[in-house]
Parts: C-alpha cells; sequence; structure tokens
C-alpha cells in the first residue's frame, strides 16, 4: 500500500539481494524507518519487540529470520536452533508456527548446500501468497460492505469497527480486517471506519489510523471503552477483526478487549466477522482455552510514548507511581459470539462444520 | 482519607471561612496541588474542566459555587444566573442538577441578606450528608465481599473489578464503588482490585489507583481491554461501579465502557453491582436512552500526559497525526446486566421496584 504515494510492504529483501528490510512498527506512526535484518538474532528481536507484529506478517519475518540463519550456518544443528528461537518469540500467533514448518517442510530434506536458495525461495513465496490471500479476503468481505451500502439511502455511509491493527501493517501487503475496507473504497462505496485505540501498544491509534488515513479512507479514533455506546446508538453497521489464531471450533484469539466488542455486537444485533487467513487457523486445538495467551511487560500499561509540540517522540509515565499493572496481550472471543469468517475460500460460519467445508484438507493439518 | 498520613478530603471551606479549597484532580497522579475557588465561575470552571469530577463532588462543588455567587451579588438575578451557568457545565451526572434544586429549596424564599449564610450551611450539609451516605455504602456493599471471602479458602483474596474512579477523590469523602473496599480492607478481609485504566482520561491508573495506593489496599491497573478476559479466566469476583445516573427503571449512565464490563460480567456470571446515593437517581427519567451524553473534546483522546524520568509533567500526542477522534464520555448499562444497586438505604434491585422500596419517597421527587 502507498505511504505519501510511494508504494510500501512491511517487509521484503534489500537490494543486497539477502538481508530483509522491514519498516519499524515501533516508530509509528511518529516516524517511518526502515530496519535491516541481518541476522537470525535481528529477526527474533523484530518479533519480539514488535517491530513487525499482526500474525501474517509475524509468520513472514520468522520465515525470512530462517534465510538469515541458514545464510550464517545451513547446518542441521543451526536450522533447528534458528526453528526454536523464533518459535519463542510470541507464543499466540499461530502463524509464526505455522511459518516455521513451511520452512521446514521446504528446507529439511536438502543438503546444507541447497538450503538458503530453498529458503529464501519459500519466504518470497509466503509472502506472495500473503498479499494473494489478502486480496480473496477483501474481496469476499467486500461483499457484505456492498450489502448494506445497498440497503442504506444512496451516498449514506457504512460505519465499520475495527479494533487493533489488522490492516497491510500487519501483514505483508493488503491486510486482513482491513482488506475489505480498501476493496470497498476503491470501488467507491462510501464507508468510515471507527477505529479503536487498542491500549495498552494503541496500533488503532498508531497504526490503523495511520494506514487508513494515508490511504484517504475517512475514519475517526475512539477509545477502546467507546465501541459498545456506539452500537448502541446504531452508529456502527459491522465489525471487522483480524485473529492471532483460530481453534477448530471457531474460537478466535485476538487482540486482548475483542472479545468485549464481540459481546457488544452481540448484544446490539451487529454482525461481527473475523478476517483470517488459512495459516492462523489451528486445527490441533479444539477450544480457544487452550490457546496460550501473552503476558507482556507491565510496562506497555504504565508508559505512554507520543510526540511533543516540535515533533521529539517522548515516554511519559502516565498512572499512579507505584501501581502495578498487568498486560495480557489477548483474549478468547468464543465462536458464538461471531457471525462469520471471511477467509481467502469464502465466508464461512465460526464452527467446525464451517472450518472445514472451508478448507476440507485442513482437519489432517498439523502445525509443527 | 488519608494522603501520606495526612487526612484530607476533597472540598472544604478555607481558613479565611468563605473560599472554597479543592484538590485539583487534573493535576493527580503526578503532583498533589490545592486550588482556590472564589468566584462562581472559578467553581463553574473547575466542574467543566474537570478539576474536579465524580458525580457526588460535582454536586458538592455547584453547591459551595451557588455560595461564592450569593457573596459576590444576593440578588434574585445573580442566584438565577448561578444556577443556570452551573448547571450547564456537565450534562450527564444528574447530581449536579440534584445539589443546585436543594440549593435553590434552601435559599429562594430568603431575604437577600441572609441567603449567603444559608446557601453555606446547605453546602456544609451537602458535603457532610455525602460523607454519611457513603458511608452507610460501604456498610452495606462490604457485606457482599464479607461473604464473598466467608466462600473462599482462608487468606484468599476477593478479586474486585471497576471501573473508572467512583472513590474518595469523586466524593467528598470515602467514595461509592470504593466505599465497600475500604470498608472491608479496614476490617481485615483480604482483598485485591483490578482497577481499570479508564481512557481517555484515565481516572482509573490516576486516581482510583493513587487513592488505592494512599490507603495501601492491593491493586493492578490493567487496560480496559483486559476485565473480560480476565473474568474469563476466573479472576474477577464482583465488579464494582459507580453511577452518573440512574433512571427510575435501573438504567445507569456511567463512564464510557462500563456497559462493556457489565456483559462481561453478564457473560461469566460475575455479580455486577453500582454503587449511588440518593442523589444519583433521577426519578424523572423512565430509560436510560433518555440519558444526555456528554461528548467531549478529541484531544483527550489524542493527547496523553505524563511524567518524564525527571518527574516533569509533559504531554504528548499519541496518534496518527490528522486523525479525527470522537469523545463520548458516558454510556449507558442496561438495567437487566445490573446484579444490583449498592445505596445508603441497602442493596435492592436495579428496577422501578426495587428503586421503590428503597426510596418510597422518590417517586415523587424531582430535579431542578
Amino acid at each position: 500500500m502507498n505511504i505519501g504515494g510511494k508504494a510500501y510492504r512491511t517487509i521484503w529483501v534489500a537490494a543486497d539481494g539477502w538481508s530483509v528490510e522491514i519498516i519499524d512498527q515501533t516508530k509509528l506512526p511518529h516516524a517511518l524507518q526502515v530496519v535491516a535484518l541481518r541476522t537470525l538474532e535481528d529477526a527474533a528481536r523484530a518479533i519480539k519487540t514488535m517491530q513487525v507484529r499482526g500474525a501474517p506478517l509475524i509468520g513472514a519475518t520468522a520465515a525470512y529470520g530462517v534465510c538469515l540463519a541458514l545464510r550464517h550456518d545451513s547446518s542441521e544443528a543451526a536450522f533447528a536452533h534458528a526453528l526454536a528461537l523464533l518459535a519463542e518469540q510470541r507464543p499466540t500467533a499461530v502463524n509464526l508456527r505455522w511459518a516455521l514448518a513451511e520452512m521446514r517442510t521446504a528446507v529439511r530434506n536438502l543438503p546444507p548446500e541447497r538450503r538458503v536458495a530453498a529458503a529464501y525461495r519459500r519466504a518470497a513465496e509466503i509472502c506472495e501468497e500473503d498479499v494473494e490471500t489478502n486480496r480473496q479476503i477483501g474481496i469476499n468481505g467486500a461483499k457484505l460492505l456492498h450489502a448494506i451500502a445497498a440497503r442504506k439511502p444512496a451516498g449514506e455511509r457504512v460505519n465499520i469497527l475495527t479494533h487493533c491493527n489488522a490492516g497491510w501493517l500487519a501483514c505483508v501487503d493488503r491486510g486482513t480486517a482491513l482488506a475489505p475496507i480498501y476493496e470497498s473504497w476503491n470501488a467507491g462505496v462510501p464507508l468510515h471506519v471507527w477505529v479503536d485505540e487498542t491500549r495498552p501498544r494503541n496500533q488503532g491509534a498508531a497504526l490503523s489510523a495511520y494506514e487508513l488515513g494515508a490511504h484517504g479512507v475517512p475514519h475517526t479514533i475512539i477509545v477502546d471503552n467507546a465501541g459498545g455506546h456506539l452500537m448502541q446508538r446504531g452508529l456502527v453497521d459491522i465489525c471487522f477483526v483480524g485473529a492471532d489464531r483460530v481453534t477448530s471450533n471457531g474460537d478466535v484469539a485476538n487482540k486482548i478487549g475483542t472479545y468485549l466488542k464481540a459481546l457488544a455486537a452481540k448484544d446490539n444485533d451487529v454482525p461481527f466477522y473475523v478476517a483470517v487467513p488459512r495459516a492462523t487457523i489451528d486445527w490441533t486445538l479444539s477450544a480457544g482455552t487452550d490457546i496460550p495467551i501473552e503476558e507482556r511487560s507491565a510496562d506497555e500499561v504504565l508508559i505512554m510514548t507520543g510526540r511533543n509540540r516540535d515533533g521529539q517522540v517522548l515516554s511519559v509515565e502516565i498512572a499512579a507511581a507505584g501501581s502495578p499493572a498487568r498486560n495480557d496481550a489477548f483474549d478468547v472471543t468464543p465462536a458464538r459470539l461471531v457471525t462469520g469468517l471471511i477467509t481467502e475460500r469464502g465466508i464461512g460460519p465460526a464452527s467446525m462444520e464451517g472450518l472445514v467445508r472451508l478448507y476440507p484438507e485442513g482437519r489432517d493439518s498439523k502445525v509443527c
């Protein structure tokens, strides 16, 4: 997608043909900085510190992390170490484990001297597949927005609420939850996005607002507390969120607070859709309660970063001094609250039956 | 309550016998500053800018605002102007209108020369009544906490979730939602409070955490997104919140986001109680949908204030530049989600029947 008229992806192989460049998302929205990853450790740190984030992008970065590791040492031991190190950087997004399984399959039976090229090839494919998958998610989800627009008086905007960032910054390009929005907006559907701030890391206010603004999509930032009230007042037509993991029964792990919005959507008869690529489905778990939920640093709650009037980026402590904080990064939305899953294969119910219908091959899948 | 071993109320008449001193709550938790109100306009501004906030304290400040106005000019015209000016500073908390009605009743039939003394007398009574009311709310609500503690293994903590600040800083003293917590804690009940940050103004992280910390009550700050997840995991025994207005059918207007927590409580069978004094009940409205909801400045969403490492207080812009924000300050929790109302008269269901049983005289009440 474009920033200031220039097309970007979130991750790409640099001009040198081997190092990997990313947009450092910890610096957004205050600065657009490209960072080079040159080692396995660089990739692991980028995932851990959330320079890259979003389930699909975590997967893509892990894939390139394997490439960087193998380029340094293509032995079996180094390969195993890379897979293990990358897998432990974030526990919740299953795309990380999916991408590592893909990389293992692509590389493991090759002699060391052929591994590097094969790894870069598969990593590039994973990125291209992500873009194509998201294009299809966009097309499929856009039908929902078109249908709502068709029911409204001509020119009246479709109001979509989204939580966290499941836009192109969360993927290689295009996004999952935001893909249908871009698709519809480009097709001329009048729409407006309510962007949940998404505390504690503010991925909504910092990233979703940034990318929607860069693309010219009308949007308004709201605090995470506000969505239920807006739904009560009839100001939300539909909710679109992404996911970090969907279990085989249709339960959805996503950014903390997703569950609250799904409850409010149910209470107000607002459709609540989760946009996910195949790689986000975990066929090995049968219920969301089994998903490991990452607990992150209390500092993410207690310290806030922003720009002062001179444009300097500063961090300040916002809470009462000495008060502790707890920071669970995700929650689980039960399938019963999900109107449907928007996938690259179409839209289906959030259930085992729905998932098997979309992915008949899926039931036999395993991640590493 | 105590701060650093010194007893404070949130509002009091200064040593000069007429000016009114308040704790400037826009400066907390970073600094404890006492500000003097000397004119009607000072009082109006303190309410508008939220130097004082919390439904009961807004009422008490409005009462003293009338005193300051009459001291300057005790004519009928000045009196009417003061009532009108103060009433329009905040639309949602009904205690403001209640306190002004009380002041009108106390003053209107007196000759101008007797008005000032009568006004100060009634304002002081309103403050004393608030403290006594909250003492009773504390005693009544504490029974719920004692009952939970009695069902737990000895020494295991009762976990209470609260949203916004309905502590002593929201009242003259003691608090509403936090009053039962102080009461139980003082009686030796082991407990722990989950403090919702409460964006956009962070009254949880800034005020509730501050006053709980000052009193030594164990607590943990969480983002507003987290409460549902904690309830799903069995980590919340009960929710206590305050209210800005309760309509005669038991609907509750309170800080934006309260509705989301009430939905999560219902979904997880966690009792959800609203602590309110008589003055928060609006007998003139029969449904929460009729309550005016204040919309405040977008800057409260987009700009965050905190301390840097040197202790300087700074404000920073946290969101994507150019993105607009919307800032509804309250939402309405339908009575069906409220387990009960904790009042100074006891605990009852959130319904017309429940309210009439607690306040048989209430049905005939009117606010100005």
